[in-house]
C-alpha cells in the first residue's frame, strides 16, 4: 500500500471555496489561506444559533497501545461513510502538534485513505494557530518576568511561579531550567521550564471559549503564581489578558479543510489530552453540529479519558449532547490486554484475544450506563488481523447484543465504513439515550475525583498524597471548589499503574498532584509523572523529512 | 492628527487580488491569506527572470535618534508618490517582529499617511514567517541537544554549541539560561540562551536565498558548534536541514499587502540590522523589480550600517545594481548631532542645526563617492519642526549641489512626496551611477574590517581583541576568508561609541568578537556589546493592547 502522504498527495482535493458552499457557508463567512484551507468567521455560529443542532457522534477508543488504535482514522472515515449514506456530514478533530511530526509519530491527519487534506499544511504550520497559542503563552511569561524585574509591585514570589513558557517542539532539554542568568541588566535568575504548546493552558481555555470576549475574560483568570503573601496573581492583575486576545484574534476562527473524500472537516485547537481535555475546540464543534446532519468528532486517549473529559468537561461547559459514540477496537489492543508481549502483536492468538475483551466489555459499561449513551463498537481492522481474530470480536459483540462493525476505513476509505455508518445512524437516531455527566459539579473537589475513579476506572477509589490534599483546601478556599475535574493519568492503564492491563480490578488511584487551570476552568488531578514536553527518539523523524526542487515533500507519514 | 491604526483601520483597502493583477500576477501566482495579504509564489520571478529589472531605489538615513528617522515611512511615501507620477512602483520592506510591538516601539509598518495595511495583521502574526523561522531554528536546537542526549556520536562539546533558542518576544528573561536541568531523563546541562527571532541565523539565510534549493544547501551549512577536537559541526552532519527547510516552504514566498494608497507592497524577511543584514529578502526585491519599473526598498539603521550592508551582502551576493539612493535626514536628528540634549529637541536651534550637518555631510560623502550612487536628501518633516529649520537644511543641501526634497508623506500621503519623487526620478534616470562595493572579497578578514571602518566610517582604523584575532585566523584557516563582512554596531555614531555624535574624528573601532553565520554567507565583525534579544519597558504596550467584542483592535501604533 501506498504510505500516507503519497495518498495524500495524490488525491483529487476540490477548492475549499466548494466545500464551504457545500455547507451553506457564504462568501463573507470564509477567510482564505491558498486554496485548500480556510478559517470560517465565528460569527457564522451566531447566524445560526436558532437552528437545529445536527447529531453528535463522539468516537473514543478502548485502552490503546502506543501506536493508537486509529481514532482518527475512523473519525475520518465514518464521517465519509456518512456522507456517502446520504447524510450530510461534517468531522470536527484537533489540530497536530508540531512536536510529534518531527519525532516517532509523524503527522495526524488521520492515514491510509481515510486521511483530512492537504496533510502536509495541516502537519506543519497549518493556519498558524498554535503559534498564535504559544506566543500569547509567551507574552504572558515575559510579561510576568518582566514585572519582577522592573520592582515587583505586585510581590510575585518568583519561587511560586506557576506559568511555564511553551515551544511547538519535542524538546526535552527545556524541561527543567534556570533563566534570568547573566547578572543585573538580564532579568532575576529562578527555575523555570517549559511545556509543549498543546499542554499551555491558553489552548485549552482556548479550545472551550465561546466567542472573543469570552476567551479574553478567561485569559484574565490564569493564575500565573502567587504573591509571597500566598495570594493568587493572574493574567488580569498583570494587563495582558487583551494583548493575549489580540494575539489569539484570528486563531479562534475555526479551520475548515476536507477528507481525500471531499467531506468538510473542521480541524482547530489541540489541547493535551491528561492535563487538559483533549478534543477540538468547542467552537468548531458547536459550529459543525449548525451546518451538517451529523458531526463526527474524537476525543484524545481511550474512553476512560477522552470520553469522560468530552462528555463532563466538553459537552457540560458547551451545553453539548451526544447522540451516539463509536468505541474504536483493535485485535492487537485487545491481544496485548490479553497478555501478548507487544512484539508478538502480528502472530494470531485467538486465547490471548478472547482474554483481552475485558477492557473493551468495561469502555462498552462506561459508555452505556455511565455516560448513557447509544453506542456501535468500531473493530478497526490493521494489516496482520486474520479473519478468525476478526470474527471472533464481532461475535462476542454480536452476542452481547452491542452493536459492531468492522472498520476498514483505512485501506478502503469510504466503502470500508458503510456497515459502521448504518450502524452509527441507527444508534444516533433510534438508540437509548439518557446522556448524564458522571458527577455533579457541587460535590467536593476530592469526591468528584473519587466518582471518577470508581465509575469510570473500575477504581476502590483514590488516595491523596499529602500535597495535594494541601492544595485542593487552598482550591477549595480559593473558590474553585465547583469546577469540574480534568484527569491526567496514564492513557495505557484504566489504572493509573500503565502496566495493568485488561480491566484492572483491586486498585486505587493515587492522586498527587492537583492544580488549578482557572481560565479552562477546571481542575487537574494528577496521577504520577505526566510528562508535558515530549524528547525526540533517537532517530528522530526530523532526519528523514525532507523536500526538492519542486518543493515536493518527503517523509512525513 | 489621528493614530496610526486609526488611520490604517479606516483606509479604503483594496482586495489583494486586484493589487496583484495591477503588477501583471496571475491568479496561478497567489496564494491567498484572506482578501488583503497574499503570498506571491516563487516561480514567478523564474518566470519572468529575462525580463528587464525595474528601477531600484534604496532608502536609507544619516545616524538616526533612538526614535528613528522615518525611513519606512519615507519608503511608503516615496512609493506612492511615483505611482502618482506614472511610474509603475513596488515596494519592498521588512516585516516587523512581534517584540518591539508590545514593547516600546509598536508596530513598524510606516507611519501616518504612509503605510503599508493591513497594519493589524502586518505587525501581528501576518503569514506566520518569523513562527516559521523560529520553528526551523529552534528544531535545530531540539536536535543538537537530542544528539547530545542519545549518545553525542558526532562528539559535539556543550561548552562550545555556537546555536541559541529563539523567541519572537521581547524577553529579557531568556538571554542567559541554564536548560537541561532535572536529571539523567531530563537532557544534559549546559549553558544555553535565547536570541529574537529576527536575531537567527535562519533569518538571514532565509533573506538571502534565491530560491528553496539555495535555501536548503544554506541551512546544512550553518556551524552549530565545535566537537571536543574544534572542528565545527553543521546543520548538515545532524540531518536537520532537510526538515528545517520544510518548516521554510511556505514562508519563502514572498508577501504581497499595499500601501494606503493602494501602491503594491512586498513586505518579507527581517533579519536583525546589526548581527545580520538588514534588508527584506532578496527574492522579494528582485520579484519587484521584474514587476515595476520602480522598487523602492529600504535598509536598517543608518547609511554607514543598513546601506553599506545593503550594497556589500545583499547586492553582491544577489546581483543588484542600485540606481539611485534616498538619505532620510530630520531636523531633530541633525540638531541631535549639533549637541542638542535629546530632551529639548522640540525647540528650535539654527546653530546646532548647522552643526549637526556634518552627520549629514559624511554619509551623503558615502552614497556618492563610496558607493558611488546618484542621491537624494529627503528631509522627513515631524510635527515640531520650524520653516527656519527646514529651509535651512534645504538652502544648505541646494548650495553643495545636493538634490534635496521636503517629504511630507506623513502628514499629507503621495501630496507630500511628490517632489521628492521627480527627484528621484531624475536620479535614477539621468544621475551619474558609478555602483560599486566598498571592498573586494579576496582582501582577508582584517583587511575587510578596517577599509569598512576607514572608508565608511572615518576611522583611522579598527582594533581587536585577542579572542577576535584568534577567531579571525581560525575562521581564515576553515576557508570563510572570502565572505562579506557584517558590520555589528551602534547605529547611534558612526564610530563604535554611541555618545559620539555628529561626525566623529581620530577615533579607531575596536572589533570584539567575530563569528561567521555560513548559511547567510557573511563574517559578523561585534563591536561592542550587541543586544539580541531586548527587554520589556516599565510599562510595556502590552498592557494596552486590547480588543473588544466585534474583534477591533486598540493601542497598536
Amino acid at each position: 500500500m501506498k504510505t500516507d502522504i503519497e495518498i495524500a498527495q495524490e488525491a483529487k482535493i476540490k477548492p475549499i471555496k466548494e466545500i464551504a458552499e457545500s455547507v451553506g457557508l457564504e462568501e463573507k463567512d470564509i477567510y482564505y489561506y491558498g486554496p485548500y484551507k480556510a478559517k470560517v468567521n465565528i460569527d457564522v455560529y451566531n447566524r445560526l444559533k436558532d437552528k437545529k443542532d445536527g447529531k453528535l457522534i463522539l468516537v473514543t477508543a478502548i485502552t490503546p497501545t502506543p501506536a493508537g488504535e486509529g481514532k482518527t482514522t475512523t473519525t475520518v472515515g465514518l464521517g465519509d461513510a456518512l456522507n456517502k449514506l446520504g447524510k450530510k456530514t461534517m468531522i470536527a478533530l484537533r489540530e497536530p502538534s508540531l512536536g510529534p511530526v518531527f519525532g516517532i509519530k509523524g503527522g495526524a491527519a488521520g492515514g491510509g485513505y481515510a486521511q483530512v487534506v492537504p496533510m502536509e499544511d495541516i502537519n506543519l504550520h497549518f493556519t498558524g494557530d498554535f503559534h498564535a497559542i504559544g506566543a500569547a503563552n509567551n507574552l504572558l511569561a515575559a510579561m510576568i518576568d518582566n514585572h519582577i524585574y522592573q520592582g515587583n509591585a505586585l510581590k510575585i514570589d518568583p519561587r511560586r511561579i506557576a506559568w511555564r513558557r511553551c515551544v511547538d517542539m519535542n524538546d526535552r532539554q527545556l524541561r527543567f531550567v534556570v533563566d534570568g542568568l547573566g547578572g543585573k541588566a538580564n532579568g532575576v535568575p529562578r527555575e523555570d521550564g517549559y511545556d509543549i504548546t498543546v499542554a499551555s493552558e491558553v489552548m485549552a481555555a482556548f479550545c472551550l471559549s465561546q466567542n472573543l470576549t469570552d476567551l479574553k475574560e478567561r485569559l484574565s483568570k490564569i493564575i500565573i503564581g502567587y504573591t509571597y503573601d500566598g495570594k493568587p496573581v493572574t493574567a488580569g492583575d498583570l494587563k495582558t489578558h487583551g494583548a493575549m486576545a489580540v494575539l489569539l484574534k484570528e486563531a479562534l476562527n475555526p479551520n475548515l479543510v476536507q477528507t481525500i473524500e471531499g467531506t468538510p472537516a473542521f480541524v482547530h485547537g489541540g489541547p493535551f489530552a491528561n492535563i487538559a481535555h483533549g478534543c477540538n475546540s468547542l467552537i468548531a464543534t458547536k459550529t459543525a453540529l449548525k451546518l451538517s446532519d451529523y458531526c463526527v468528532t474524537e476525543a484524545g486517549f481511550g474512553a476512560d479519558l477522552g470520553a469522560e473529559k468530552f462528555v463532563d468537561i466538553k459537552c457540560r461547559q458547551g451545553g453539548l449532547k451526544p447522540d451516539a459514540a463509536v468505541l474504536v477496537a483493535s485485535v492487537r489492543a485487545l491481544k496485548l490486554h490479553g497478555g501478548v508481549d507487544k512484539r508478538n502483536l502480528g502472530e494470531e492468538n485467538l486465547e490471548a484475544l478472547e482474554k483481552g475483551m475485558d477492557n473493551l466489555q468495561k469502555h462498552i459499561e462506561n459508555i452505556t450506563e455511565k455516560f448513557g449513551l447509544p453506542l456501535v463498537v468500531a473493530v478497526n481492522r490493521f494489516p496482520g488481523d486474520t479473519e478468525a481474530e476478526l470474527n471472533m470480536v464481532l461475535d462476542v459483540c454480536n452476542k452481547a447484543k452491542v452493536p459492531v462493525a468492522l472498520s476498514e476505513v483505512f485501506s478502503k476509505g469510504s466503502e470500508g465504513g458503510i456497515d459502521l455508518a448504518e450502524k452509527v445512524v441507527r444508534a444516533a437516531e433510534k438508540g437509548k439515550n439518557h446522556f448524564k455527566f458522571v458527577y455533579p459539579l457541587e460535590a467536593g473537589i476530592k469526591q468528584k475525583i473519587e466518582i471518577i475513579a470508581h465509575e469510570i476506572y473500575g477504581a476502590d477509589g483514590a488516595d491523596f498524597t499529602k500535597e495535594a490534599e494541601k492544595e485542593i483546601a487552598n482550591l477549595e478556599t480559593l473558590g474553585y471548589k465547583n469546577l469540574p475535574i480534568c484527569m491526567a493519568k496514564t492513557q495505557y492503564s484504566l489504572s493509573d499503574n500503565p502496566k495493568l492491563l485488561g480491566r484492572p480490578k483491586d486498585f486505587k488511584i493515587t492522586v498527587r498532584q492537583v492544580k488549578v487551570s482557572a481560565s479552562a476552568g477546571f481542575i487537574v488531578a494528577l496521577t504520577g509523572e505526566i510528562m508535558t514536553l515530549p524528547g525526540l527518539p533517537k532517530a528522530p523523524a526530523a532526519e528523514r523529512i525532507d523536500i526538492d526542487e519542486s518543493g515536493r515533500i518527503t517523509g512525513l507519514f
